[in-house]
């Protein structure tokens, strides 16, 4: 059996949404599965000293152009949420907690959780987002929250972000195939060659 | 008739060099001309405070192995040149230089002056490469560059660089079709669609 691709990501990333939606279809063509793995944004762009995407000028204006557009042309529901970015900690840990503890549950919490807040637009970082996306996919959110507050599940998530860094992960998604790391949602073409005749 | 793609580019820009490659053939195969239009990275970097790509860490070091590896994806030779990023004011002025005076021999000389940079290697920012660049398109380097001394091409470069900058150019290649923008090599896709299909 082939590797997973790794799929690295944060749920406050709308280019790390577009390619969650396309990447187990793209994976399962040629027999991979998925290894989902939360990574928190900010501290990558503090590692490389780099500005949050929409708050460049100029830049930032054109990437909600390109969030949008990026979404029809994958056929995928988008709406640009408010607050954005947000804080996607508790998301991450839950995802974490679930991803232990119940794997096949975990990716239907990260499904839900990404289209929550980018196709429903509704804010994650906020406990009752949180908890409703909890329940959509069955976990009840008073253990799920009360889990997620145990050190065990932070230092979890902060060992992994910290071991992310360590291997050059400074944006999402990052998606590793067979060691080999592609930055983007627009990189999926490039992922779907490799697949189908190897490294190139 | 339909109106041109506008081909926003640098030629220090690796992205733009294999867009270049592939934006002629791209256009005509929907009845479509290019309007390559020369742009400074470095006044664009300013204005919105981006650093240079490859000084970025980590992402620096991953974006030199994308560069090749989107050239070989797009099968398109290329050469990660040293030193990297150079000026390019000279090669845009004797590229505005042509366009205004024999705009066929201005196509030759863009693709030239690329492929001496990215394929071959060689600094462009040096009066000796440009002057064989020249020469490679049957251009007088002598002349060119007395051209190029004038005030009045060195208006018209600053001119648009300001022009585009007033339009939002960030980055490079920056394409414009039917006044909608599509910034970067990935983004080729969209636009093939775009032009297939209409505006989506």
């Amino acid at each position: 059996m082939a590797t997973p691709i790794e799929f690295i990501f944060d749920f406050s990333s709308p280019y790390s949404y577009l390619a969650s939606e396309q990447i187990e279809p793209l994976a399962a063509r040629h027999g991979r599965s998925v290894d989902y793995q939360p990574m928190l944004l900010g501290a990558a762009f503090k590692a490389t000293g780099q500005p949050v995407l929409v708050d460049v000028p100029l830049k930032g204006e054109y990437s909600k152009r390109d969030f949008a557009r990026s979404a029809r042309y994958a056929g995928v529901p988008f709406t640009m949420p408010q607050p954005f970015p947000i804080a996607t900690v508790g998301a991450a840990r839950a995802f974490l907690w679930l991803k232990d503890s119940d794997p096949a549950r975990s990716l239907a919490f990260l499904h839900a959780a990404f289209r929550t807040y980018f196709a429903q637009g509704r804010n994650l970082s906020e406990n009752p987002v949180l908890a409703d996306v909890l329940r959509q996919v069955s976990v009840d959110p008073e253990q799920a929250f009360a889990a997620i507050a145990q050190p065990a599940i932070k230092e979890r998530l902060k060992a992994q972000v910290d071991a992310l860094l360590a291997r050059g992960v400074f944006g999402a998604p990052y998606i590793v195939v067979d060691g080999e790391p592609f930055w983007g949602n627009d990189r999926l073409p490039q992922i779907e060659r490799w697949l189908e005749k190897g490294p190139f």
